[in-house]
């Protein structure tokens, strides 16, 4: 059986495809689980993917991805920038993790410049819209997180 | 004849592999370099690799870029964090630009977590190691950057 | 069928003409969704109000809001200090929103100065108790929110 | 007689109408007034209505207010965010005052997000257009101010 | 019947003695509440012992606290250092509430100095280990908390 | 002979009972001493029990309570926010030390937030009065600081 | 003809007597006018003593007091905080000049710490109430004004 | 009849020439008028030259010079550094405006290296003495403000 | 037996006269004690004049002061800005403080413009030179510290 | 012989009238210097006219017009805002210095706001254009300069 | 009779070799007292060597240097981040004092980067260990200090 | 052969002896190679002394220091406050690194306070001239750099 990356989504990502097209592009979150998936069967990998717009539903998630799971790529939205509570799931679960943001948050308000997430995650990848979450499934399965 | 990347490397990224390889890792400039010529190659690219320590010499790079690349991976090491002339280069060369980092720039020393460059990139990698390099070719070759 | 205005209130406010009857003053929450329930009949409108102690609960409530209501008055406790969830929702919602505020919270502590939600609202009504939210509502009603 | 609520308005208003319409909207300040007289009418108060572009005309006012009026109306203008001398004033005249402004002052400029005059005030309204002052008005006849 | 204190447990703190043993010790939440449970009987208390991921659900149970228990023990996780919403609700319990931390968070992450919870706070116990909630209870059950 | 442990006491609290009772209590620092007798009595402890105004001397004490003692509760009053000199004594001292404040420091002035010993402390009580002294002297004999 | 001292005060100090007096005492302009003619003729000099809510006109009667006077002193209110422009005035008019304040602005509000008056007067009195006016002419008719 | 260009100054600059020629220069307001008017004519310009120590007949005649003048040159002296009013004034008036200031402002008092009014000026021209104020019509009277 | 008042200097003051007399005049300690004593005399007071370079010793003084005092003048040298220890002392002592420092402190070094101290006098005297003790004298023998 | 003016440019500034021309304008650096060399022998100047990406040659070059020029004009783009070295080298130089910004810098983004090189100038001419250039040269012709 | 150099060292010092030898080195106080004599022997210096853990006696050594010696060496330990009073002494004893830290304070806690001595000493030797003392008696032997 | 030590200087260097001499002193650049490779001889060492202006010639040497030098003295003069570059060269060269300044950075404007290279030094000599050079090379050929 193929290891499993579990792929997490934050709040309002289920809204993908309608809100603010201009800044998060125009496919859903559901292109994006099938772009996964693909991505995931081509790397020999299984896909968990979810979205909760609750942060102890993360958190829920993130410690049974600890539990259960090779890796972890997530999406934490606006908790990004304002959980502890993720950044210590994280840290807790010990599997390597890709935060991923579709816009970049660099170019946008200061208030999302910083991430209490990075920190503890392998590495972050933003801005480069839905490829970035296959991205973040390549350098789960390559060495770069082994 | 296809499409050509700039791919360059600021100051120290020369010393890859010897400097410090507990925070950078074991493998060379070089290998890195080899990296993306056989992901180029994949991708349909051409890949012009460059490294200098000089500031200046990096913005005359990007200009040149700007003329003749279709798009620009950067890893702009210490010039990261201090440089406008990198900002403002970057802006005028008006090119796709991923902005690359070995480390998890987030899991280090507070000054390295400010870029002047990612405002004005369409995205970041960091903390993927060598990965980082590759996976910024595909996005540059992907729809992220048309 | 009139249109419909949600009305959301944050984490404590169920415990409304209870808790810290100087700061909040004495009327309970039932109150004043009584109140609001007569200003909306008097404007033509209908209502639909709620409370939650879960910032996750608001952010689907907004999310909601924003593909059925024509309005939404909001008063987000705790949260419009700490949430940039909420922020992202109501950007999201893309309907005409007010945020109220029962006591002046400018001449508290210093750490309820700032609000997240007030950025994306459409206005901002604070310090006049539960007349706020009729306020708010004969906002919606008029012209401002047109 | 009628109770006679002060509304004073600050630097500049007096271009309303002309100066930024897509801030400020596109009614003049003779128009606001007329809609407050018309409100004022309707809520069995009178209104002394004034604008002045001088700090201290507006001191000077606020303390006749405090003298003969039963509430206070203000729009501060700039003010708002440098003059601890109305916010002096306000809190000498010892009566309800409602801070209004046309425009979400925290929508704009990080300097506009801060008012001397919001800690002395019984309330805020803002980005409510011309509505606002209505809004003030009414809050002023009724149980928040008493 | 014994009085009852609450000793709510937040985010990741289900996980203890598996994650980060040489920050948070080898000792499990179930060894804790036993801890507490025999600490309770001696100092004729009863304990409510949970644990939630749900910052919402800290505040629900928070409520509950103040309409039904003698007390609060609160370990507030990583929402200590970020949850307006917990400082309200313990605010409003209007009953003596101990701050325990298992670390010492000031030895820690300067984003862990801070904390909502400890202004509304009786007293705050932390870096003292398992230990620290068996205090609590002892100083809830003395004079300092009557 | 049982082990010792120092208890030292900061500038001021040689006035407790007398100084501001409605913040730090109407008990004496001599009733202190008495309940910390009694407690040590009880936990198989001896200790020393000092008071002065003055910093140096304090450093001196700590100083010997590194060669002498087991461990050291400290109220350092007014220099725990301003005495870097303590905090690299205590860090010299190289035993367990619990840092103790009668008061909530975390409810008073922003000042007294900051404390410069407790980085170098195995863990912190305050807000619980004299019975803090007690706590900290249990957790000093209990398995917390073995 | 005795030497002239101005005694200049700014924003609201017409109020004195009736604007918070428990901040500022009972005690009218009027009566310390009164009582600075008295210490003046006992000092041998004259005052000019002057109140206004302008700024522009305090500006114009320091430079009146820079061609005319002796010395200066000045209780400026509410714009010793905000007032650059009474800076450079008093900085232009090349006499001894006293700031004094009523209260003791240090144990009032953050914004109420900082004078921009302070820099460029010869020194301050404050907290002292009406006492500081002839304490401060006491001090320009000696040997620190000389 | 020639355009008009108005030249408004600040307060305390009536005093040129007479407060601190160290810092301002020995030459009078009057002979930098004079110079005006004859650079003026040369560039068929007419002028309108004024003074105030008042910010609010600043603002007025800002008003003024955005209905009748063709360009603004404005020295604000000290409400350079504090005046959202001006600020505010000079962006409804929508001429081209540039500031003027006879020292270097940035060689000064870190007070006065931030300006309110050049963000909505044209262009900024200090330390040139009152060669500037000439250099700013000439400036108004070419391609740079049309 | 005439009331008595402290008066009590800080580190360095026994230098006056001879350590930086550009700053702090050419008066001796002595010089200040003299005229102190005369202006007591005059006043109806004794004094008890002293100084130390020690924090504690200042400390013990003032809790002297407030067991035997009328009053307290105090120059707290440069312990004003550092030490939280002299304001808990002055708070504690309960007799009416007024501090002094023979140079303008807001015209010096950023460092100095902060005050412990100050919060909690009754009032301040700054800048004045050696007058400013016998002004604190009458301002102690008079209404403003009753 | 005339005198000669260095014209040192900064980093991007060879990209005049291609990069961002909304921002800076469609005119070539090699107009500018066109433009300059009419002025300067109107001016009975001679230019020296240079741009670099490089800091140390802009370093370099002014260092060689302290030893050879008679006055020096820099737009040192980018290296405004970063450089340490150009400020040493431009207060070494001794020679009267204009810093030259075709944009309004105080109009862009917050780190554009600060210059190193401000405080060493003679002046700043800044938002004007091309046209600055040329004030610049004036200035330094004239009585400003000397 | 050789010039006599004061060295003095502050708190925790006399641990040296003891406290933190993986910071401070395993050379004791009295190590670097020999050191020292047989340096000055060289020199041609007499060396006053002392140690004290009480800022009061450090200005008390400071003023005495003041009046009897050549010159300072001093370590001012905890107190280089918190004294003004030795930033008072050393200012007022008007003799050539260089700054010693064994360890390097600029690589350790941000606390410890800033010094109240270094802007009054002649200069400052860090990190050295105890070979900086050495050095520091060549740097007052030489020409540095004439 | 002796051991290699290189000597760098960074920008504006060159100018030792003719810039500030105030500041810098009157010695060249060329008069402290002299008495460097004095020293170097006396202590068995040879030197390789240069100077640049350039940021990134200060990378490629250091990097060449690392790969044939037995230590480096280095003063980066502007580059001081500014390379992160400077700072990742001197840690990857992994040789005993002496940070030299020839005056007291810390007396002088708050930019020059914080160093890039300080963290990565073995220690820093700022303040006492020339001499600082020499007794760098003191400490490398000395115990505290082995």
């Amino acid at each position: 059986m193929p290891d499993t990356v579990f792929i997490l989504n934050g709040p309002n990502l289920n809204l993908l495809g309608t809100r603010e097209p201009d800044v998060y592009g125009a496919r859903t979150l559901k292109d994006i689980e099938t772009d996964c998936r693909a991505a995931a069967t081509r790397l020999g990998l299984s896909v968990d993917f979810r979205q909760s717009n609750h942060e102890g539903t993360l958190v829920d998630w993130i410690q049974e991805a600890g539990r259960t799971a090779k890796g972890l790529v997530i999406n934490p939205g606006a908790y990004t920038h304002t959980s502890v509570a993720l950044h210590d799931a994280i840290k807790g679960a010990r599997i390597p993790t890709v935060e991923v943001h579709l816009s970049n948050i660099f170019a946008r308000e200061a208030f999302r410049h910083h991430s209490y997430v990075s920190p503890v995650a392998l590495g972050v990848i933003c801005g480069l819209g839905p490829t970035g979450y296959v991205l973040a499934l390549e350098a789960l399965a390559g060495p770069a997180a082994s």
